[in-house]
């Protein structure tokens, strides 16, 4: 089966997905018992990254195992007049390939300031570095955008002909995912202002 | 593990999260690889239930498997000040447990009504009720809620006390999921009025 997901492997449709998305699950084994992790990623060219506490159970199994990133987001609701016709329309996206640990610290660094720029540019110049004991308890993975899966559906009501007339309200409604009104901490600074990456968070 | 988590699984806090949720993450094996499946789910007591194609690979393989449904809700990006405290506020579940396969019509009917009504309460009665050959195309499978994980994180921006005065912004980005305008379909009938329970879908 990988090589029937893998012909038909769109890669620009997978990172168009992968960059609109935050979330992932991974999963794994743990004894033979499959696990899924809900974990932030990030892509950096032909490889996706997720992190951790480096003594977290999930990413010391992962280490050097196989494992399937699925991405998915949904986008709308689709209500058919049929019962059976119903949908949801979504982008997903399934990579399956063997999880690695990045291990020096210079690219560990390199590949946590990817990732805060992916969520919000320009932000790891004003945040206060990582001290080489946070980087060392900080476990960053990565594997290979190689082997997987892309599908999308974003189409409207796919009711049969004969069951248009059936009178019940049919289309869709799409699912949305914005930014709230920012919170800031407590203590914060009166005379610091909102930056204006802050709107910018890709979420979708 | 299964047991140190199992100690801590609040089951009213598991099915809040589960009742907000529409999309879960399923989690198996095929020939000792993982396999992680984005799929709409729904909560009837103590049992998650998703469906699917009764022909597809995913839903064949589970069937009498081991499996992992994970269901997560992203609710903020948290900026602290430090690079190393950020984090996300987030709901999540994980239920571990073999999938079973709805095999008598009557139920997997009566299961697929559940799942209408949780999307659009009262719209069951209102569309074109399944055939008996779309019944038969259609498998259901459910587990029980018996083993599993919750884990929420809910909280402000964690920076440690030295970090505090590090001039950057610093709070919580909320991340909303709501619904938008719905589209109906392009020939429904001009006299066929939005229902109320449209904008009454829980998202998260």
């Amino acid at each position: 089966m990988r090589h029937s997901e893998r012909g038909s492997f769109d890669r620009e449709t997978a990172n168009a997905i992968l960059d609109a998305a935050l979330l992932c699950h991974v999963g794994y084994a743990l004894d033979g018992a499959p696990l899924v992790t809900p974990t932030l990623f990030w892509r950096d060219g032909e490889r996706v990254f997720w992190h951790g506490s480096a003594a977290s159970r999930a990413l010391q199994t992962q280490t050097e195992c196989e494992v399937c990133l699925t991405v998915s987001l949904l986008d709308g609701i689709v209500l058919a007049r049929s019962a059976f016709n119903h949908s949801v329309n979504y982008r997903s996206v399934m990579l399956f390939g063997t999880a690695r640990s990045v291990d020096s610290s210079g690219e560990k660094l390199a590949a946590l300031e990817k990732f805060m720029e992916r969520i919000a540019r320009g932000r790891w110049g004003e945040v206060r570095q990582p001290t080489d004991s946070e980087l060392k308890t900080t476990g960053v993975l990565w594997m290979d955008i190689r082997e997987g899966a892309a599908k999308i559906r974003a189409l409207p009501v796919g009711d049969k002909p004969a069951d248009r007339d059936h009178p019940v309200w049919a289309g869709v409604v799409p699912v949305v995912t914005s930014l709230g009104e920012p919170e800031p901490a407590a203590e914060l600074a009166s005379d610091i202002e909102l930056p204006g990456y802050l709107s910018e968070i890709r979420l979708s």
